[in-house]
C-alpha cells in the first residue's frame, strides 16, 4: 500500500468521496503526493481510488513526463486559454472537475483556501477539514528518502569542513580575520559554502547563517561584516538537495582565545546535547518533549534561562531543540515541550543552543535518523569550537 | 498616506474592526506590508490604526529591529515556550490577540485557511472574506521598487552577456558545443549565471532555465545535457536582489546555422513582441487583453497556434504574453486574455514564445515599466538568435 492508497482509505474512512490538496512548487506536500513541481498552482484530486493532477496547458506536457499520478487533466478541458490568474474561472474548473470525478463531499486540510471553500460550497459540493494527514504521512521517511537526507547532511559537513578551513586558515590582525591576505567577511565565507554546494548540485533557497559577535545572539540573523577574533561566529547551512531534501547543520567557532563567559556557554550547550544524545540511546520509548527537557534541564543548571523558565526571555536558549527534516528544512515532528513520539524513521536535528545579546550565541546542530534501538546520527564533524 | 493606511481606511469602509494575514517567508504580501521576514509563521493585524505583528519570541529581537510596523507583541505574552508547531495553541493565542485589539469582526484575504476560520468564528469572531488587497496595492510600483527592479534586470542581463559569450566562444565538434576543451552543458551554463548573480548580491531560488534542442519546447524545462548545435537554446533568468526584487529575461540563442523552421519561428516571435511594443507606445489606454490579443494574433497570422485558436494545442503559444513582477516572479496584472488595465508604474514582462514538440521552443522576453506616454525597457541586450 502506497502512500496514496493510504490517504484513499482515510477518505473513505471519514465518509468523503474525495481530497483535494492545491498549491505550487512552495507546497512540499503536493510534490511529495505527486513528485511534480510547477510554479503555477494546481490540483491534487484523489477520487475515485485515482490519483489525479488538473495542471494549465502550459504543464501539461512535462506533468504527463514526470508526475507520478493516474491521470494528468489540462484545465482547457473546461475552459479556453490561461486562465491562472482569473480566480473565479478557476473555481468554476475546479467544480466541474470535481463533478468529472463525482466528488460530492470533498476533505481538505485546515489550510484550504476560505473564499475557494466558500465558493464550492456555494455549488453543492460539502467541505469538512482534516489535520494535515501529509505533514503526519511525511514524518515517517522510507529507506530512499533517509539516503537522500543521509547524503545532503554528508554535503552540508563538506561545506561546514570548508567554512572552518577558511576560519582556521585566517590570520588576526588588530583583532580582524584576514583570508588570503584580504579581511574575511561573513559574505565572504558564504561565498564559498554556496559554491561549493552549488558544485555538487545543490540548491540553498533560504539563506546561509554566518554570524559573528552580536549578530550571533539572533537565532535567525544570516550575519554581515567583517569577522572577528575571540568572538562567536555561528555557522549554520541548509542546503537542498537535487532530490530535494534538505541538509541542515550548525557549527561554532571561535578564532584565537575565547572570553570564559562563551566556554562555559559552549560547554553547556555541548552538554545539554550529549544528555540528550544519551537519552535517545534508549531507544523510541522516548518522547520529544522529554528530549527537549532534559535540554532545558542541563542549561538551567548552568545558569542559564530557557523559555520554560522564562517565557519572555529573549536571553537563553530561546527555541526548541529540533525539528523533522525532509522536502522541507523545518517539517514535523518538533523536539520541543509538545508530547510527541519519536519513532524508527524520523529524521530530526538535535540544535540546542544559547543566545547572550551583549555577548553573542553558540549554538550546534547535528542530524539524526531515529531507530529501533536509538538513533544513528548523519554528522561526524568535531564539535570543537576554539580554532587557532 | 501609506500603503497601510489605504488598507486600514478599507477596512473600516468594509464594516470591520480589523484586517489579518498570516503567513512565513514565503508570504511576499506580508513582507509588504511590514518588511519582515520570517521562517516559521507570523501574523500581521491592522487594527485600531496600528500595524501589529504576532511573532514567536525567537524573532521577537529581530522584528523590533527590522519590521516596520507600529508594535511587534511575542506570542509569550499570551503562552508559554514555542507553540510554533501546536495548532490548537495557535488558535487560542490568535483568538487572545484579536480580543487585546478589540477586534469583533475581522476581515481576512480568501486564501485564509479555513481550519484556522472555523476555530475563529466558533469563538464568537464574525469573519469576511475580501479579495487580494494588497496584490492590488502591489501592482503599482512605488519609485523605489522600480529602481530595485530596474537593477535587478540589469545583473539579469549581465548574467545573460556571461551566457551568450560561453556559447559564443564554443567550438563545434560533431555537432557538440565545447567550451574551453570541454563538452558545454546546460548545467554549466546554470553554474556560471549563478555564481555570476551570487556575487552581485542575487539569489536564485528558482530554477534558472537553460534548455536545448526538444527540452526547449516544454516551456517551464530547466533543461539538462550537452548543448548542440543547430539547435534552440532558450536561458531564462530570474534572481532574485538583496532587496528582494526580481529580474525576468529570456533570450533564445543557436550556435551555427540554424534550420529554417527555427528561423521563421523567431521571426515570427520578433514581430509579435515588436508589435506588442507599439501597441504600448499609444500609453496606459491600451488593455492587457489587448496587448496579449496581438501577440495572438501575429503568431497566428505566420500560421502557428495559439491557445485561443486551440485551447487543446500542446503546439505553438501556448502561455500568456507576460506578467506583473515585483518581490514576486509572477505577480499582477497578467498580460493575457483578462481585460486588466495597464497603469503608469506597473512593471511587467512581454515574452511571446513559440513551441513545437519535435523542433523545440524560441522566446524573448524583456521587462518594462508602464509610464504615462508608453513604455521604458529596461533591457538593452539584443535578440539576434544566432551565434557563430
Amino acid at each position: 500500500m502506497d502512500k496514496t492508497d493510504k490517504i484513499g482509505q482515510e477518505i473513505e474512512d471519514n465518509g468523503f468521496d474525495g481530497f483535494l490538496l492545491q498549491g505550487n512548487n512552495s507546497s512540499t506536500d503536493l510534490y511529495y503526493l505527486t513528485s511534480f513541481e510547477a510554479p503555477d498552482s494546481f490540483t491534487y484530486l484523489r477520487a475515485q481510488g485515482k490519483d489525479i493532477i488538473l495542471v494549465s496547458p502550459l504543464e501539461k506536457g512535462r506533468a504527463d513526463e514526470e508526475a507520478e499520478v493516474d491521470e494528468v487533466v489540462s484545465t482547457s478541458r473546461y475552459k479556453k486559454g490561461d486562465n491562472r490568474e482569473d480566480q473565479d474561472a478557476k473555481r468554476d474548473i475546479l467544480k466541474q472537475f470535481l463533478e468529472d470525478y463525482g466528488v460530492k463531499k470533498l476533505e481538505v486540510l485546515e489550510d484550504f483556501p476560505l473564499g475557494t471553500a466558500e465558493k464550492i460550497r456555494s455549488k453543492g459540493i460539502e467541505i469538512g477539514t482534516v489535520e494535515n494527514k501529509v505533514i503526519e504521512a511525511r514524518k515517517i521517511k522510507s529507506k530512499q528518502e533517509v539516503e537522500y537526507l543521509r547524503e545532503s547532511q554528508k554535503a552540508t559537513e563538506r561545506a561546514m569542513e570548508k567554512a572552518k578551513s577558511m576560519i582556521e586558515k585566517s590570520d588576526v590582525k588588530v583583532g580582524k580575520l584576514y583570508y588570503e591576505g584580504e579581511v574575511l567577511s561573513s559574505e565572504k565565507v558564504k561565498r564559498e559554502i554556496k559554491i561549493f554546494l552549488l558544485d555538487q548540485g545543490y540548491q540553498l533557497p533560504e539563506e546561509t547563517i554566518v554570524a559573528c559577535g552580536r549578530n550571533s545572539a539572533k537565532p535567525h540573523d544570516t550575519g554581515e561584516g567583517v569577522l572577528e577574533a575571540g568572538e562567536p561566529i555561528i555557522v549554520d547551512i541548509f542546503p537542498r538537495s537535487g532530490e530535494k531534501y534538505f541538509g541542515d547543520m550548525t557549527r561554532t567557532f571561535v578564532k584565537g582565545g575565547a572570553p570564559e563567559e562563551l566556554k562555559k556557554m559552549k560547554q553547556a550547550v555541548l552538554e545539554a546535547q550529549e544528555e540528550a544524545f544519551k537519552l535517545l540511546k534508549q531507544g523510541p520509548t522516548v518522547k520529544a518533549s522529554e528530549v527537549h527537557g532534559k535540554v532545558c534541564e542541563v542549561l538551567e543548571e548552568h545558569g542559564y534561562r530557557t523559555l520554560r523558565s522564562d517565557p519572555d526571555t529573549d536571553s537563553g536558549f530561546i527555541h526548541s531543540t529540533g525539528h523533522g527534516v525532509g522536502l522541507d528544512l523545518h517539517e514535523a515532528p518538533r523536539i520541543g515541550d509538545k508530547n510527541e513520539d519519536l519513532e524508527p524513521g524520523m529524521v530530526v536535528t538535535l540544535e540546542p543552543g544559547l543566545y547572550i545579546p551583549d555577548i553573542g550565541g553558540i549554538r550546534l546542530e547535528d542530524m539524526i535518523l531515529i531507530t529501533e534501538d536509538g538513533y544513528e546520527n548523519f554528522n561526524e564533524m568535531s564539535k570543537e569550537m576554539r580554532i587557532t
